[in-house]
């Protein structure tokens, strides 16, 4: 049986919303509710993750025994901390959550992150505790995350409550994430870091109880430290609601969503996973289309296109320019393009003729000067002149370029692409040769705003979702 | 203006097919034409690799003025060495091969491996010296591979060719590998290492100018060693006598089929890399389809299906069962499926009784006894045994199953699963919960016919390729 959402049932009053979440993501103090020295307990975990994260606020224990947890003076209830408290991070079983809630409220606790699991997922229990803490959350309570959530991650405070992997780095950047599952969000989270992503804020959301994913969509539009929104989407409690705002946003700011639970059966996965309905998949998937939201189709897809969305410019039009040093690569790149909106550029005689004098003078075998790009072998080696050079000729007639290059990517590198990619203002994205042994440069270089991917299918994925996006930004 | 293929005009004779290229990939002796200290040639590096790799036969170099490179007694010409020479690998100017090619028919030289490049793919003086070079080889001369390749590895030798990686491991495996790509090869080949696929033989094939694809997959097919038939194609010389074999063959070993050069753009591409004409492509692909060959379309995908299809079992139906430690990790697997040929196993009512008592036992959250099945969270952190018990109970009711875990992947979750797949006769492929800090374990779970993944996505793109070649040998 179907489980009716919590917010189809509350009315939101409307000053409650577009809510200002700063505090939430920087807190100038903590609590957290069930902190204990065990590490078996999600209090502990937790306690122990944001303390090994260098959190930048206080951190107060509340533990209705220990007098100290963890080299900290403990608190037996919040009631009894002397400072304000900004936030309360919640691992106690899910029946004493609500209380736990209450006392927040009567403390002045601006926000709550609630892990505790056993609410709505769980049955009709657990569904009415979230009623009540949602009431409480509306008259005068904190805001609440969750419950059944996995935490959040802000690296301006040093804040981290997803416990599994404490050593996210404080190293912030464009993107903003909101995940509607604790796995979706870790693993975008870590695979992206890995892969050169970097955050703004992360918020694993849970069973919305309270807080919504079109909240933290609001918030992450008006965020100046986010500068692309992405999302893992189950069921939207406000769904209509959620198109208009997206189509409002994406004017602004790129959105990226990867939907879960497109069918029948994952649907009904879904709701028995957080509780909530799933929208009627058809229609929204059709609307979603009218609102300039890039969608994923999956985990991989998510972070091929959200690194994508994290290069600074647009491209102005569709024509690619493909700058190789193998001919295997450029058919691979040229093959991925004909199933996008991309378009292998037509350079003209001239551009043949520049490139073939140039690359003349380094190879003895007759180049190939036709899109793709040959910059040839063994001469290139180590050095990033020929491979530059080519990509300003080629630029100059196109609106974007892969680079696929056997060097090793190192600062150097990423300067120099960056430079041509803002004198040319159009996106570059890269495939090392060796992206193995490349990782670090791989990383490095996205996160300065130069895609690089392991593989040429993703490199064109990459920038299929850029045009998608620059076209409607762009009324192209 | 497309170059023709050097075979379109030389007719084989009837006795040189199905060669018996045992001793290309294991020769017990072999000459490396073109040695020298220098690091910078390509003849350098190859020596540098054949003995970097520990190679288990005799190396001669050959080198006009050395008398010793590298430690090892150096000959001016073939004619010289005092032995048998198996196999001569070549790296001198592209006009100096032919000439070389006829010293080694006279020292009867029975294979040769020529890297240099310039061939075919330069025009045609490069042609001309193609057909003159497989002329020689029809006439008692050594066969070739190449020119313009990036050479061949075999574990069972320590024999490895392909240069810019000397570190490939003497670690034998299922995989048969032909490549028309350097690039290709190389790529596939080293994040197949990486990922687990363990490899028989492998060869980047170059121009064709005498030994081609179908030589290999035919040799590949009769090789005892190689149980799973991989290649990445761009035009292939003899299409119809190809479809013809490949039906054939995939009837005894799978054959997946990574085709490059798709559509006009890049046949064009593909022309001028390896001097080979582009076949018609959807007449092509549409027979392909009637042969039971599995097709990837590009590198990522190719390394999922290849490592699907080195699980030793074969599915005997298209139901799948999911055991989770994540709805999120669930629900991203259902929605994949639905692409796919494949199921969500339909559980008795029976099955989710026995599901709901055993798991009852472990958590106070009531689990998810419906396919998906989750196992729950915390209790069942870092133990096998309930992951084991539920796929147990579930494997009874489907005919192979997805483990998405959140558990180290070592020997001894290894050989639980490998027990459980073996007993049951049922596929199981993993997706880790942390899969970075999992990559030896998915290695060593991969190269024991456990295929892991890092995403649903890949885990179901496998799955889907494991059954698609189970339909078809099997009549299903």
């Amino acid at each position: 049986m179907p489980i009716e959402p919590a917010s189809s049932v509350i009315t939101k009053p409307e000053n409650m919303r577009s809510p200002d979440l700063d505090l939430l993501f920087e807190p100038r103090s903590l609590a957290v509710i069930g902190a204990s020295e065990r590490l078996t307990g999600g209090g502990g975990l937790l306690l122990k993750s944001i303390m090994a994260n260098n959190f930048r606020g206080k951190v107060y224990p509340i533990n209705p025994s220990a007098p100290e947890i963890a080299g900290l003076k403990a608190y037996p209830r919040l009631a009894d901390v002397p400072g304000e408290i900004d936030l309360a991070v919640i691992a106690i079983p899910a029946k004493a959550v609500p209380g736990s809630i209450r006392e927040c409220r009567d403390k002045g606790v601006k926000f709550a992150v609630v892990h505790s699991s056993g609410f709505g997922e769980s049955g009709a229990d657990g569904r009415r505790m979230e009623l009540e803490m949602a009431e409480i959350a509306a008259h005068g309570g904190p805001r609440i995350v969750g419950g059944n959530c996995m935490g959040i991650y802000c690296p301006a405070s040093a804040l981290n409550t997803i416990v599994t992997y404490p050593a996210f780095g404080h190293d912030p950047g464009p993107i903003g994430f909101v995940g509607q599952s604790g796995w979706g969000t870790e693993q975008y989270t870590v695979f992206g870091l890995e892969k050169g992503l970097r955050f703004s804020r992360v918020v694993s959301i849970g069973n919305q109880c309270d807080l919504s994913i079109e909240d933290l969509i609001e918030y992450f539009a008006v965020d100046p430290q986010t500068k692309v929104i992405s999302g893992y989407v189950e069921g939207l409690k406000r769904p209509r609601e959620f198109l208009e705002l997206a189509g409002r946003i994406t004017r602004k700011k790129p959105v990226v969503l990867w939907k879960g639970g497109r069918n029948e059966k994952s649907a009904r996965a879904s709701s028995s996973h957080t509780g909530s309905l799933a929208t009627n998949q058809t229609v929204f998937e059709a609307a979603l289309k009218q609102t300039g939201v890039v969608t994923a189709n999956g985990l991989g897809n998510m972070l091929i296109v959200s690194l994508a969305l994290s290069c600074p410019v647009l491209p102005k039009g569709n024509r690619v320019g493909l700058v190789v040093n193998s001919g295997g690569a450029g058919i691979a790149l040229t093959d991925t393009m004909e199933s996008t909106d991309l378009k292998l550029a037509v350079f003209p005689d001239q551009v043949r003729r520049e490139l073939r004098e140039y690359l003349g003078t380094l190879t003895p075998i007759p180049p190939a000067v036709d899109n793709p790009v040959d910059v040839g072998w063994i001469t290139t080696w180590g050095s990033s002149v020929p491979y530059f050079k080519c990509l300003e000729i080629v630029l100059n007639h196109c609106d974007m370029a892969v680079l696929m290059c056997f060097l090793p990517l190192d600062q150097a590198v990423m300067e120099g692409l960056k430079e041509i990619r803002d004198r040319f203002g159009k996106p570059i994205v890269v495939i090392p040769g060796h992206p193995l042994t490349q990782n670090d440069g791989m990383n490095l270089l996205s996160r300065n705003g130069i895609p690089s991917y392991s593989f040429p299918e993703e490199a064109v994925q990459g920038l299929a979702a850029l045009w998608q996006y620059s076209k409607w930004k762009n009324n192209l």
